[in-house]
């Protein structure tokens, strides 16, 4: 089978409209879909940033809404802006690796993108990450107190090394499996052919 | 008629593709293209920045590289990465200004862009740009001469003025008639769709 390896950051504004697309665009190619998610802070910190590039330059982050309203409209996703921005990813991160059943990954992604960017809810709250494992019936305490395994950390600080490795500086990007790069939501479409054709 | 702004920078590397296929896309939209020249440069220095973010941000910059040769591929437009970059297109732009005529400055434009990015050639070289407007069977001499004019220089300076008070941050740009903005080459489709519905 092919494969393309999907990249996103949980407070990435563009990694939501991609990953409720990804599974039944992907379908549609034959290819199947590595769920990774990593974290962009550091990377961004090797930069000398200390927040997102939509709020260093305001220009930039005030376009970055209307653009992402209109492709919500477009896919006809729910959309609304969140208090904060960007949101502290982290626990988020670490729920999904530890939920290592891709299918069940993919599930729970969606589900925290949609109550960050359809219901503008803050995703660094533990109770919101408890009610979705709840909601979705994995054994909730139970994942959250492996989030602070020691084995879960060091995959999340492994899976930022790859990324950087690989050469990726922003989300969502995809990688296929002969490494070609893809960066950006609008860059889905072309990154599925790649990889079906490989 | 529905019209579209088309902002662009000489140096700016996806401005090339936008700039080769806008005619013709616009075209197949009943919409007629304004081509307005400016300079990212003053943009960039606001934010402290004395270059290109993608030579401020090198893994951004090797992925942008790639990609422009991908999308190039795709619309089999020839390419020569250019061995200075990003170039200084301010005589480039001044010219344009200059050349009132829009299917002509659109035409000149097609042209600076085709020796940069497909030919590799330097468009901060006089005798490059004396080139094209020779072959263009324009009064060469007369169009040179007019850049030094302050009511060229001005007219720059308002130009850029007008992207930073539109929004504007990077390019190419398009701006509808309802003073809708879309920035990059791959979302030329959507704003062409956009103006071509008002």
């Amino acid at each position: 089978m092919k494969t393309i390896e999907f990249w996103y950051e949980f407070a990435s504004t563009y990694s939501y409209p991609a990953a409720m697309r990804i599974s039944r665009e992907a379908a549609n190619h034959d290819v199947v879909v590595n769920w990774r998610p990593f974290l962009l802070g550091p990377i961004f910190h090797e930069l000398g940033w200390s927040t997102s590039p939509f709020n260093l330059q305001p220009a930039k982050g005030r376009y970055m809404w209307r653009d992402l309203e209109r492709i919500c409209d477009h896919n006809k996703l729910p959309f609304t802006r969140p208090e904060v921005f960007p949101q502290n990813g982290l626990l988020a991160a670490r729920v999904a690796l530890a939920i290592e059943d891709q299918t069940q990954r993919a599930d729970f992604s969606r589900r925290v993108f949609r109550a960050q960017f359809g219901e503008g809810g803050d995703i660094a709250d533990r109770t919101l990450i408890e009610a979705i494992l709840h909601d979705m019936e994995l054994p909730t305490h139970e994942i959250i107190a492996s989030t602070g395994d020691p084995a879960i950390k060091a995959q999340l600080r492994d899976q930022v090394s790859e990324a950087a490795r690989v050469g990726i500086f922003g989300a969502p990007s995809f990688v296929t499996n002969d490494n070609e790069l893809f960066w950006g939501n609008d860059r889905l479409d072309d990154a599925l052919l790649w990889a079906a054709k490989r």
